[in-house]
């Protein structure tokens, strides 16, 4: 079974947005066991998409369309799609019904050109979109299926997992193909690379190693007639990876390493406390991005300028004077000054020039001190990272939760 | 006249590598005054790859192919070019004797199956590659443009720099196409097209509208003999939508909302802090996310526990047993004491529910209070927002950008 995507929209042939949605989709196909020979990209005029979904049908049993399902008069991807399927555009009064509740609950004001949203071919059956207004649409017509998904990657995404993939997983019968993610921190993905090597050469399940900011997750893939007999399959080369990487393993499939931490922390009960000045807030953020993690998570302080690493993290005026706010003792004094503040069992901090100005020769760009205590200890790690003031500010928070990580085991 | 680009490689479509090379050549051709209409990807297969190079050349002047120039069995862009074109491929004796140079220089070891990299179709002309072994070709014949790229970015882009993009611009008789992306907050998609509409009409300069998250860009495109007559083109088309959308667009191309928001507190030399519970921070790392922010962020507090809201920005105990901490009360003294805290001229909050549990009939998940305070005001707004928690936490951070842009304007 083969399916083709159809992405939609002039902004992606112009360049200006990177379809990702795109890749996302392939990835997908391949875990499901479907294969893609080939993809089209097109801009917003409604003949030029109906005829690339109509040679697509041709082609392929599945054509999966990306975007152009706004309310504007250039979202044309639903009028394209009944054009090619030969069936009729009709009103769902049931999606007109849940449009018009949404947009009474978020108070915006109604525009009857919202209706297209609520437009399907007569064949279709819409996906709940619960990150937008877009229903999803699932198009079922002699023996072909369309399926059309919004542009947006925050809406499209979850649609992808909740309901195209387990439909698509179904509906092409062979057997299920099942990964597991194992999430590691610390190692380089050359490392990693080569304590697995010998294990490359499987072909069920397969390994592939995926490197990502700051850390590496090796997937595992499987394929077998149920999910029972892929886990049996996976299982084995788990357990050899697992012996060779051990501790540096944090976590398996979506676990993100701020739910690792927080698991830790919640194993003992245990509370923490932020200080940031070059991050600004994103190291919080991230602790907080998990679903109750206010069970642990205290708060902190964004000692942004140096008068606020005084005032509210207690960092000394001579510490600031000796060593400079970006130092590995101002970052011990933020993240002491944190835990007491709040006050919290651990804390940590992060202090640095994140660029692209207030560089120098002693303290270039990319220089982070990363500050971690602890009921029994307080530490400072110094890094010099590269990359835009992004990238260094994104990998300073990495850094950060792996030396939170390192403190929580070895105090376990 | 029109380009149309054709991706080779297998491992596009299996989503291993996201098409960056082709968003980056949509960005060229709209530079140098060159349509795309369609952009196809394939697999590496020869009659496809021929296939889908033919069919280009059916709908466009010039095609232009990625990828699928390498020494291996599966470089296959070569052949299907010759194929598609109906040309011989010819072994090019100065393609070889420089490619045996090169290794002999870089201490390669020689394999013959080098040799496929010295092949083109016979009415080709290489293009150098300073940067790899696969030379890149511009075939001409029967009034038709085949340009092959290889597929690396590193290649790929300095060759597209010095060689393709000049090339094209005589081709195409040495137009440009200017965009200029008019970006707009508080109102939503629909509502701006509402206002624009009769001038969606418009053909030269286009008009297009983009949703993003909490915010609507409208892209102006002007296709003209040089920048100046396409600057002049769009002048008037710009100042009727400045005249109908008025403060609400808050900012021109690339400027962020948080940097037209320091924009604005940069002219009065006002600073900035920030109370987030439910962002947990969020707030505070886009504030900071802009280069040079340090000269209006002062800091804040994440006040993810009820008692970090009392103990750091002074809520009383009174509002949080009374009103609860996701209120506009509690919102207000956030601000508040926020703005008491740093000390700083403006302060924002955040507080609200994001999910998934914490929620209940009386204050349902996506409910949000905004709090923003200045020297003249203090004010809080409610917001249901929907999604998923990652979501609600981003347009939480959107909408506290929007109240305090209209708080900085109202006290211009």
């Amino acid at each position: 079974m083969n399916a083709e995507v159809v992405s939609v929209g002039t902004e992606l042939l112009l360049g200006q947005i990177v379809d990702t949605n795109a890749a996302l989709i392939g990835r997908m196909l391949a875990e499901v066991g479907i294969g893609s020979l080939h993809r089209q990209t097109i801009g917003d005029n409604l003949d030029r998409v109906a005829e690339a979904i109509s040679n697509a049908i041709a082609r392929a049993e599945v054509v999966i369309t990306i975007g152009g399902l706004g309310p504007t008069e250039d979202d044309l991807t639903r009028d394209a799609v009944a054009l090619a399927l030969g069936d009729a555009l009709i009103l769902d009064p049931q999606l007109e019904e849940h449009l018009r509740t949404t947009f009474a609950k978020r108070k915006f004001p109604w525009l009857d050109v919202q209706l297209r949203q609520a437009m399907r071919p007569s064949c279709a059956r819409p996906l709940p979109n619960p990150n937008g207004t877009a229903p999803g649409l699932i198009c079922e017509k002699g023996g072909k299926v369309v399926i059309c998904l919004p542009g947006p990657p925050a809406e499209l995404g979850p649609m992808v997992d909740n309901y195209v993939k387990p439909y698509l997983a179904e509906v092409s019968g062979g057997g299920v193909i099942l990964s597991r993610v194992i999430r590691i921190i610390g190692l380089g993905e050359s490392i990693v690379e080569s304590k697995v090597k010998d294990l490359l050469a499987s072909r069920n399940p397969t390994i592939a190693p995926l490197a990502h900011t700051g850390e590496v997750h090796l997937r595992l893939t499987a394929r077998a007639s149920n999910a029972e007999q892929a886990d049996k399959l996976i299982a084995p080369l788990l357990a050899k990876v697992q012996e060779r990487l051990g501790s540096a393993i944090y976590g398996y499939d979506t676990l993100t390493l701020e739910a690792a931490c927080l698991d830790l922390l919640r194993q003992k009960s245990a509370t923490i406390a932020v200080a940031e000045s070059c991050t600004g807030g994103m190291l919080g953020a991230r602790l907080t991005s998990v679903a109750g993690s206010s069970d642990a998570v205290i708060g902190g302080a964004i000692t942004y300028a140096n008068s606020m690493k005084v005032k509210l993290v207690g960092v000394s005026e001579e510490t600031l004077v000796q060593h400079g706010a970006v130092s590995a003792e101002c970052a011990k004094e933020m993240a002491i000054g944190a835990r007491e503040l709040c006050p919290a069992d651990y804390a940590l901090s992060v202090t640095g020039i994140a660029g692209p100005g207030g560089g120098s020769i002693d303290k270039p760009v990319g220089l982070v001190y990363i500050g971690v205590t602890g009921p029994g200890s307080t530490e400072a790690f110094e890094y010099t990272f590269i990359g835009n003031r992004t990238m260094i500010r994104e990998r300073s928070v990495q850094a950060a939760l792996f030396r939170l990580r390192e403190l929580l085991i070895r105090d376990r």
